[in-house]
């Protein structure tokens, strides 16, 4: 059996459906697997965020058939990897779908704001022809990608279209087309001063947690723009809400948060300068169709018994 | 003397004061102007929109001494160039210093549009966490430019780092870097059905007035956006607003009208997927740099009677 634990309706469920030729049981609470899951051979998930009930010991219990747990995201911090592991049991990403789609949101972003559409949008509303502006091209500037994996690198090969200086951290060094240099991640206060643009693209781990606090703001240009499509905790959101008050830095463009939705008593919403989306930078149609995709291929690998795409470990 | 037609207050005077070490006669009306040209040798001026004092036979009669005239804008359609041309006095533009700035205005705005900034700013003020709205990547698909000049070569350029195709129209046709096909101007209505953003960067001329029309806009695909940062007459704006009322293409991102300021009474402010910037396009700090740099090359080339850079015959 194929266990959906997705919280909402989405394209994912029909698509898998067709491409297995089996039905997908639907569960979007614990109790609902926990009936279904002694029969379950995989499981499709959001190993990220909270979209899907989180996969926990007791359920692993229940479900001595599963083979194969199928996460959405890239990210995959809710997952019980470890125990996963022991139990033999297939876990596998979709990294590297996402990345074309982020990039494009972060470079439309930064670009929104250089060239003030953050301000002219809302006046339409009131039919108001804006005051001239003078832009901040982008051009000439300094970005910095803060892991530059699948998706810190295509926002980096984007941004060199722009003319501009790209530096990337990661974790093994390597070169990496359109950036100017790569450094290794312990080396991120020293470069932070350099930036124009600091995006976090580092998925969430022990090491990552809190990785941007007061004392990296405060490394920052007071011109500086912070991005982050990663995840909310790879910031201490306290310190950078204190960043943008004080003015140490000069905006956001934030697609992540500690709380989703953020709550509505968060300062950032009152922030001038911040751009806040609803965690939507990963969701396109382009996106859908290659997960669906990537699915396909590995749902066909793991009928031929071998090796996965994407497999965590 | 130097003469400045330009209404405004504006960084260009001081500057063009601090290279030739001469005053700039600041002249708003054309009054004054008339008081001074008996001994203008140099205008400064727009030659293009409705920034400055429109030169007239009158005003060229007064200034024997006028030996050139230098617009600042790349666009001179509000120049008399062939009464110039006649009189032998030196005119040149800026053509070239914009591309950049404009280019990343254009990317700025589809890519705001495909990944729904224009949806979720608002929404800001609101403090309101925005539903998830599927994107619709720029990869994959393809984008047009009308006149790929200077301008239009270069959002060529950057579109490309997007992974998408590019074609462009241009008078005299040659390869551009970036550009996946170049045709001759008058294959617009062959190569239009193809493409899912239409970029006007053709200046106004007698050929390119309304260039795009209700019958071109019914060539458009009905998914397509149609991006106007040249001037607003190489459009029929009745036509645009129909097009975008009745569907017939899915938005319009414009930085130049008919009329400017965009009169309250435009249906184009009520139109949904249309974003607005008050002819902002080519306006950034980068550019003013650029502008007064180009002045000061050509100050030199002028004074030791050499060619000017941009002399427009």
């Amino acid at each position: 059996m194929i266990l959906s634990l997705l919280y909402n309706k989405n394209p994912y469920v029909t698509a898998i459906e067709e491409v297995t030729g089996e039905k997908v049981q639907v569960c979007p609470t614990k109790e609902e697997a926990l009936r279904y899951l002694p029969e379950t051979e995989l499981i499709i998930t959001i190993g990220g965020g909270n979209l899907s009930v989180p996969i926990d010991e007791e359920m692993l219990n229940a479900a001595p058939l599963l083979k194969w747990v199928f996460s959405i995201s890239a990210g995959v911090e809710k997952l019980p990897l470890e125990e996963l592991k022991t139990r033999g049991i297939l876990t596998t990403n979709t990294s590297g779908v996402h990345a074309v789609t982020i990039a494009e949101y972060v470079m439309g972003g930064l670009l929104a704001m250089s060239h003030h559409y953050d301000r002219y949008i809302p006046l339409k509303k009131e039919k108001k022809w804006g005051n001239l502006i003078s832009e901040e091209d982008m051009e000439g500037k300094t970005l910095l990608v803060i892991g530059a994996g699948h998706i810190g690198s295509e926002i980096g090969r984007k941004a060199k279209a722009f003319d501009i200086k790209v530096l990337g951290l990661k974790r093994k060094v390597c070169s990496l087309e359109g950036f100017d240099e790569v450094y290794r991640m312990d080396r991120l206060r020293e470069v932070l001063p350099q930036a124009d643009y600091v995006v976090m693209a580092a998925p969430l781990t022990a090491e990552t947690y809190h990785l941007m606090g007061a004392e990296e703001f405060a490394l920052m240009k007071n011109e500086a723009v912070f991005v982050n499509i990663a995840r909310g905790d790879t910031v201490n959101e306290q310190d950078l809400i204190e960043a943008l008050t004080e003015k140490k830095i000069k905006g956001a463009l934030l697609d992540v948060f500690h709380e989703e939705p953020l709550p509505t008593e968060s300062p950032l919403w009152e922030l001038d300068n911040v751009l806040i989306t609803p965690h939507s930078s990963a969701i396109s149609k382009n996106v859908i169709n290659k997960v669906i995709k990537m699915f396909e291929e590995n749902y066909i690998k793991y009928k031929n018994g071998e090796k996965l795409i994407n497999e965590l470990y």
